[in-house]
């Protein structure tokens, strides 16, 4: 059964049709996983083969295209009718000779759409660069633009989707404190990631959790001037910072959180940058209201650790919600100098604020959605340097 | 520091070159996360943002070339020396103007090697349509098509590979009893998923785990039958199914490993196809020998399980090592009618052997290298119908 209301999944669809229609798209082929599921309500790890929902301008419900095993996921996950669930065979799974997007395009031909306008996203993970060729040989035609069409559609989240943020921020803090109360001297890194794995996909006892989009991580030492590096057998050492960029996650819904630990006794140097970036934080979270638009949001931050005689971090956050790996940004509004978009109510962002100097460095984070007033966040957790 | 001897890395960038050769390319430009790693070391979770190893005829080493920020991650993990090492400014990052690819094709200019014919792996998952189209407009010239070129290189592990492909199937011995220890009538799945979860990527006290490419699937019930559907917060019940594909992971090397499993007694039915299955997945290791082609090691499956009366599988594996989200398997050879790839020793495949009545269903798997007489199994586990 779908997550969502059948009107829910009408209205995005129709808002979708919107934005296609300002872009002269008469059928938008969707590739990305977040979007599939957000139009349909799909959800399964079925997305390392190619896959797609198909919007139509004058179908109500769109069609969901993907592998015959898969059909029954969809059965079990979408809210449209079966009839609008297309399998196709498994020789076009990693094949030389043939390809799902030119099942894709025939399915568009046989409906009788050959005259309709396509649009795909030019820059979605999933959507290669065969596939793309594939799709406009079979169709015969070139196709339009509609990267991140739907991206947009998703920005302002409904109540039910704030609902499962809310539910993701639970998470998030008890994947925080399990993170903390895990590291120690001598720890492995593997096993403290470990402990945050199980707390992540556990959840708690009320709702269970599901799998973030990016894994945890919780670089030491050195390695934290590499922030895209997993974690080792290396055990955790004494005097050294820990950055923990971790998540909760519910229904493909996420609450990203970000903290800073030290193990041993900090720094003074450390312990003025922490609170420098938390007084930040607190002061740039409090003077978000809605109407204003990304870059003041960004502003208020740079102005702070301008008095503090810090230099600016050129983003400090980006709109978020559901997605797959392997990123849980929405690839829309950022939080940084330049961006032009009006915040409204049931926008939700993850502003993180980090500062690195030449060797150490600190850094916070909130995901929030904006309220008619102002901000609430998702989970509650202390702001500060935690001293292991 | 590079997991693999710089004479590794060399022979398999030399032995890249050469299938470079066949094709008619000069450089390739290689975005697949695995190959990247292949080719460097380099092994971070940065693959979010497009990013590029390329390898040039006439240059021992290849160039990386990644976000700023992810220089340092290179630095850590890659063989290459750092002026190999290039980043891209964060401008580049989700914009609608600029675009890393511009950057690489930028960078192959200024090298001076506009006049190299540029291949790139068109199906690659994080090889996007956009990617190749502004690749394409910098160079100012079409490009070839390299795909699964350095896939097909790796399809012969060294014996380096091996011992980590052995390591990856002793933590997979632990993830699966752990799996079974924690299936019982009224734990939530979320909850044995996550036990799951731990094992992976604490895994032994002589190495940890690294996050498998797939999320673990341990579908119920009428679940079974969608197979790439993940976790609910659902109890397991009495008198079910249940389907475990999990893998051991250990520094990007995978070794996956399915069982099957009955809450409470099963019946008889579920058990004659149990019995079956698993000869039939004992005959077909025992018949494996090198020189076969990988249509030959389908067909002993095929004539065990006609004579019992049931019908063929399609593809019964498929090649598998190194990888990332989201799929392990290395997109070359298969088991299956068909193909025609000579096994040789050290290729290592997962056999994955599953059998889907109308209502009930068991499967069975095993990695395994091919040896110089036979196979051997990275794992070593029993292989039956296991009754909770």
């Amino acid at each position: 059964m779908a997550l969502f209301s059948r009107n829910e999944y009408l209205k995005r669809i129709t808002d979708t049709k919107t934005a296609m229609d300002k872009k002269g798209i008469q059928i938008l082929v969707v590739c990305d996983p977040a979007n599939m599921n957000y139009l349909t309500g799909y959800d399964g790890w079925s997305f390392y083969v190619p896959q797609a929902v198909l919007v139509i301008d004058d179908q109500e419900e769109p069609l969901w295209i993907g592998r015959n095993m898969d059909v029954n996921g969809a059965k079990h996950t979408a809210f449209i009718k079966e009839e609008n669930m297309i399998g196709y065979s498994d020789d076009y799974v990693q094949s030389d000779i043939k390809h799902p997007m030119n099942f894709v395009a025939d399915t568009i031909k046989e409906k009788g759409w050959t005259d309709k306008s396509v649009g795909v996203e030019t820059d979605a993970y999933y959507y290669t660069a065969r596939s793309d060729k594939e799709l406009r040989k079979t169709l015969g035609k070139d196709v339009l633009d509609g990267n991140l069409l739907v991206n947009w559609v998703r920005i302002v989240k409904s109540d039910a989707e704030i609902d499962l943020m809310n539910q993701a921020g639970k998470i998030a803090e008890k994947v925080m404190s399990t993170a903390l109360d895990n590291l120690a001297v001598g720890t492995r890194e593997c096993d403290a990631v470990a402990s945050v794995y199980q707390a992540q996909i556990s959840g708690l006892s009320d709702f269970g959790g599901d799998y973030p989009a990016i894994v945890p991580m919780m670089p030491t030492g050195d390695k934290t001037s590499a922030p895209h590096l997993t974690w080792t057998d290396d055990p955790y050492q004494n005097s050294q910072t820990v950055n923990l960029e971790l998540a909760g996650c519910r229904n493909r819904y996420h609450c990203p959180i970000a903290r800073t630990a030290f193990i041993g006794t900090p720094p003074e140097k450390l312990q003025t940058l922490a609170d420098i970036t938390v007084e930040g934080l607190n002061i740039t979270l409090d003077g978000i209201k809605p109407g204003m638009k990304g870059e003041d949001v960004e502003l208020i931050w740079r102005e702070h650790i301008a008095k503090k005689g810090f230099e600016k971090e050129s983003r400090i956050g980006y709109s978020m919600g559901l997605n797959y790996p392997p990123d849980w940004g929405e690839h829309t509004a950022s939080l940084r100098p330049g961006d032009k978009t009006i915040l409204k109510p049931n926008m939700t962002f993850h502003m993180i604020l980090g500062m690195w100097m030449d060797n150490f460095g600190f850094e916070c984070s909130e995901s929030f959605r904006v309220t008619e007033t102002g901000v609430k966040t998702f989970a509650s957790f202390e702001r500060k340097l935690f001293v292991i």
